[in-house]
């Protein structure tokens, strides 16, 4: 009813959707869309309806009629943005466009390792696609569920675990559809007959990607993207120092190796927290339901695997004499600094071997290897661009029934924020965040889950996951308060998300230079004079 | 006095830009004006007036007053754009605002290899600056002339030697003047107190740097940029192939060796009359004054020297284990598919061994070693990121005198055209464009020097030099018809340029997509509606 107040070319507008799309296309089930309108945290709004277009065509019709009824519309991938809203909308709440029809491999080029995919091409789909091609080149993919679109994080400038772990880095152009219905071609593909379309990545004249990354300056409908070309060998390490004083040599020793091109791909540094529940379920029983954990037994568990304060995980890609000299370099830097309670390396054949001997090795070690490796064997995956649900049942962290056979974090009330600042890649900054991240989370009343990613020579990622249990009355609003109360303490400190989620988009606006709000301001009045594509959605 | 009837608050606007700037800071000399417009080919406009603001503030009012009077300002980093034209302006005309005098280097970071410039610090500058800080860091620098702009050269994408040779990939915020006056910082700088600022690239929200890169969208004034961390070891290699058929599969191998991560910086694929150019002058006396040259010659020259068909040269950075593991890999390689006649790695020490020994071993081997070694020890300090001016002399190539001790191609007429068109890094599509290239260059009296770089493991960039000597009767006009048919046959093939010269800024136009053509429009109505900030500079 309310949104009839709002937006009185509501109806008339779903209706030529409607004529548009199909009736199949254009969700107006109410049951159905709340479901849709459910995140892993609190969301004010209702998706009002739910179109389904099949093409660039229908989506650049679908925001005429927008235009036409001052109705907004938000595109949407596939909707499984967990942790940062799901598929809820920002804003006041509009049209969700969801183009997950869209699921088409567009062309593929065997000999550059070149993709063009729409957005409804899933992380599984494109990885099977290259399999069957050959396996020749890999995809760089997220921990999150092989159902998430490559497109919407490569434009949502996600990070994943290879050498090609900076998704958006590895755009090489786009087709957009801006908000007054115009449809566009960036880079050299604005040349019908351009060769190096997808082999190059600026084209001439200026560079307009960036434009609509993590923006609501259009919708995206293809991505041509780099593919990471296989390598002759691999290696997965991890390593765990003792320590939680030496966090700060440790960031510094990954700076030094990743600058000299001993490693070349995300390092992902885990507390001890992180890597419990990597492995383990909340302990209720030991804890007689209450939380937070009480680190004492996350320290218990860990010594009795011999895992230290902080363990990181990567991986080598290369010739095997390649991976040789880096093992070598790596095992001596870290060596020379650290107090290193456990370095592994292992590569696909050896991980294998103990596979098949876990069970004498697990009576003879007194490890749990069964769940040791079958969570080796997820990571190895992830770190050669295979994708995994493995890490889903994690955001049942605070559930107290264990995860169902079908995880779905939305449905199931799974809390979770996830807030990611970015840092210089420095030991002192490294303790900084942690600390903020430490305080905030025990005066809440939750435990921190931290992991920070090495994703370049300079920068470090600390992706924060913040676990409730949204069926406990009053959680929501707790956790909301310590998610608001982390991010502001965090950009108080000079640490900025490079990714927000949808309850965050206001938040920079009085921390932005005004030059840079006005610009960008101008811009969206310029690209979408009626304000209907994705309005609050990374806005100025 | 057309300049008055066409910007009729020309008279005006000085008078305020003098009160602004003081008089020094205004050119207004008609000889000295005359002498800025001119470049190493002919160019229509002559600039109005120069403008040497001091600092941001000053730009900024720069531009006020150029809006109060509507008279159109271009701005220029050092005016050394040679062969794309020089420090002449694009368009109609107008006045340029010349940022020379900005050239403080504004800050370091020693630890994550990160600096500051503004748009008047020049190669040699930034150079000898990394040098005093201890020589941890190496800027990737361009074979043009150490008084360069780093930054005009970052944003208008141009591209080096080492593992950071795409200059724009390592440039991470600007700061920015718009048309309309609005100052603002890009990437995570907008944020006053980040401390991600110079080690992240994306910022959050929509990446707004690419808008500024080859564009009359806005006035760099500052750049963050990343520099190369200084290798332990460094090896120089070179290698020639002796049939010219072989250009297919020694692309081909290039791609490989990349893909690979043998090969981590730009490789330079030089055809004959480019080899030959790099170290002779013109045969004046043997070719009986005429041009162009006579292809045998160049061959008797190379066969002497053991030089074939295609020869390249490149370097490799990292631990000597990493650089033992890439020569074996390489040589390998190329030896396994291709007709190797020379293949040279060359670390620091060998080269200074050869340099002591250069006159028995000249005798010895009857080659013309000085010469050789002389180059090669420019080249060597170029892929090690010292600014030369080694190159410059070889635009003098079609003139009778030989270059001067202070050589200035736009002062001497030295014509020269570069058409620097993209191709995917196939063997196929570089065998198309060098057979455009020497078919055109052949049909109209020139010699094209092809240098081809393989810029990314995807793309290979041709850049093709077009020689002439301005001082002769017609050839301006000769030379400007060969350019432009060149151009206009790469772009029927597919292949366009990475960059424009001020000559080429309206061809693109009627190829361009009609939706990336009205984006651009609309977005440069919205940051500059007065239309003026370089009109005509990379148009939609």
């Amino acid at each position: 009813m309310a949104a009839q107040i709002r937006f009185p070319g509501l109806e008339a507008a779903l209706n030529d959707w409607e004529t548009l799309l199909g009736t199949e296309a254009v969700t107006r089930d109410a049951e159905r869309l709340a479901a849709r309108s459910r995140a892993t945290f609190a969301t004010p709004n209702t998706t009002l309806a739910i179109l389904r277009p099949a093409d660039t065509c229908q989506v650049r019709r679908c925001l005429n009629i927008a235009r036409r009824y001052r109705v907004p519309v938000y595109p949407v991938s596939t909707g499984r943005n967990w942790g940062y809203g799901s598929m809820a909308l920002p804003g006041d709440g509009g049209v969700a466009l969801l183009l997950d029809r869209m699921d088409r491999i567009l062309d593929y080029d065997p000999e550059l390792g070149t993709v063009t995919v729409e957005p409804g091409v899933t992380q599984q789909q494109l990885h099977d696609f290259l399999r069957e091609q050959g396996d020749h080149f890999w995809l760089d993919v997220t921990g999150s569920s092989p159902h998430c679109s490559v497109l919407g994080n490569s434009i949502e400038r996600g990070f994943g675990h290879t050498p090609y772990a900076d998704h958006f880095a590895h755009v090489s152009g786009l087709q957009v559809v801006t908000g007054d219905g115009t449809v566009l071609e960036t880079g050299f593909g604005r040349f019908e007959n351009a060769r190096a379309a997808a082999a190059y990545k600026w084209g001439v004249g200026p560079y307009l990607d960036g434009l609509f990354s993590q923006s609501g300056l259009g919708v995206v409908t293809a991505a041509r993207l780099w593919l990471m070309p296989k390598p002759e060998a691999f290696t997965y390490f991890q390593v765990s120092i003792r320590d939680d004083a030496e966090l700060e040599p440790l960031i510094d020793a990954l700076r030094e190796l990743r600058m000299a091109g001993h490693i070349r791909s995300a390092v992902h540094v885990a507390n001890p927290f992180k890597v419990y529940s990597a492995m383990e379920s909340y302990p209720w029983e030991q804890m007689n339901g209450e939380t937070p954990l009480d680190p004492d037994i996350v320290r218990d568990h860990l010594d009795r695997l011999g895992i230290g304060a902080w363990s990181f995980s990567g991986a080598l890609y290369g010739s095997r004499e390649q991976i040789r000299v880096a093992k070598k370099a790596i095992r001596r830097r870290l060596r020379a600094s650290l107090d290193v309670c456990q370095m592994r390396f292992m590569s696909v054949e050896r991980l294998t071997t103990l596979e098949r001997f876990k069970r004498p090795l697990g009576r003879l070690t007194r490890l749990p290897l069964d769940q040791m490796l079958a969570f080796m064997r997820a990571l190895f995956g992830i770190k050669q661009g295979v994708p995994t649900d493995a890490m889903l049942p994690s955001t049942y962290w605070r559930k107290r029934e264990p995860p169902p056979s079908d995880p779905d974090p939305d449905r199931d009330g799974c809390g979770l924020f996830w807030c990611a600042p970015v840092a210089p890649l420095k030991g002192a900054d490294a303790r900084t965040m942690v600390a903020i991240a430490n305080e905030v989370f025990a005066r809440h009343g939750y435990e921190p889950m931290l992991s920070m990613t090495v994703i370049s020579e300079r920068a470090l990622d600390n992706v924060i996951a913040l676990h409730y249990d949204r069926d406990i009355p009053g959680e929501d609003a707790r956790a909301m308060t310590c998610y608001q109360e982390l991010l502001e303490r965090l950009m108080d400190a000079g640490y900025y998300p490079y990714r927000l989620g949808i309850q965050s988009m206001e938040t920079l606006r009085a921390r932005s230079g005004k030059g840079w709000n006005h610009t960008l301001a101008r811009i969206r009045e310029a690209l979408d004079p009626d304000g209907i594509l994705a309005p609050g959605r990374y806005p100025a």
